[in-house]
């Protein structure tokens, strides 16, 4: 048994409950540097502070995990981190995935949502939001990610049990 | 009177007295994710949090800054940040150039340096680092900022004086 999950497309709207959608459109926009720079400004609310953390600066290089007709991607599990936000933004072109629970929940495959981010979109996970692990939909995608560092356990995961069976994302299915 | 600047290849060697080059490129790697993810780890010393400060992500979107002969950038001026690094990756595949001076110096057009970035390579200013705002190569070009947020006064700005003259850098000469 497995739960098929429509693929929304990613807004700052229907992200809202989650995180941040990191795009410039919509965004408060300053022009400095003598009008030669436009700057989309404070576009996800990073929070690594607790308990003594720090940002840290990082680049995800991603394969994807397709099953292996190619076109199915199953969700077995998902994680969170307790202790800070976790933002990624893409450094090529190319749409990803996003697949997240509502923070205060235990997480079951039926409390999933999945959305499709464009190569010009990155998201900032809210500190201790159900996630799963980076979902790219080429080889080699690249993220800048900007989450915490310092000392105390900040992952969970979570395997989905038998009982509550798995999810599947099935890209041959229209939107 | 102008001083021309060469323009160095940026590697992390000769750009370490001014901060970090975010860079896939001999960073500490560790393999996430059941083995699908590549993490490039901990690529920059963010270091924001002085006077209560805060990290924020924006988005800078910047236009080029060529004379009207077309290969030409003057340097007149440049900023510093006493109260926080500042974080620049790019989001699209274009060189760029950074312009940088000690950190510890008043600030004059012999004390400049000027490197060519690829497009897969960020630069990190130190704290207080003497640097020329943005210097894009492509219009439109469009970079990932991690800088501060908060109260205090975290831009100081020095116009070179007429004793000073400027710098120019020539992009139809050779490295």
């Amino acid at each position: 048994m497995a739960r098929i999950l429509d693929v929304e497309p990613l807004t700052s709207e229907s992200f809202a409950p989650f995180g941040d959608v990191i795009e410039t459109a919509g965004a408060e926009t300053l022009l400095i540097n003598e009008g030669t720079t436009q700057r989309f400004h404070d576009l996800a609310a990073i929070d690594v502070g607790a308990d003594g953390g720090h940002p840290i600066t990082s680049i995800f290089r991603g394969q994807t995990r397709f099953t292996k007709t190619g076109d199915v991607i199953e969700i077995k599990m998902m994680e969170r981190h307790p202790l800070g936000t976790q933002a990624f933004y893409p450094l090529q072109d190319h749409p990803y995935l996003v697949v997240v629970a509502p923070v205060a929940s235990g997480v079951s495959p039926t409390d999933l949502r999945a959305f499709r981010a464009n190569g010009n979109q990155g998201v900032n996970y809210k500190r201790d939001l159900w996630h799963h692990p980076l979902l790219v939909l080429a080889d080699g995608h690249e993220f800048l990610v900007i989450d915490r560092g310092g000392l105390g356990d900040n992952s969970v995961e979570h395997c989905f049990s038998l009982d509550q069976g798995i999810a599947r994302i099935d890209l041959t299915a229209g939107d």
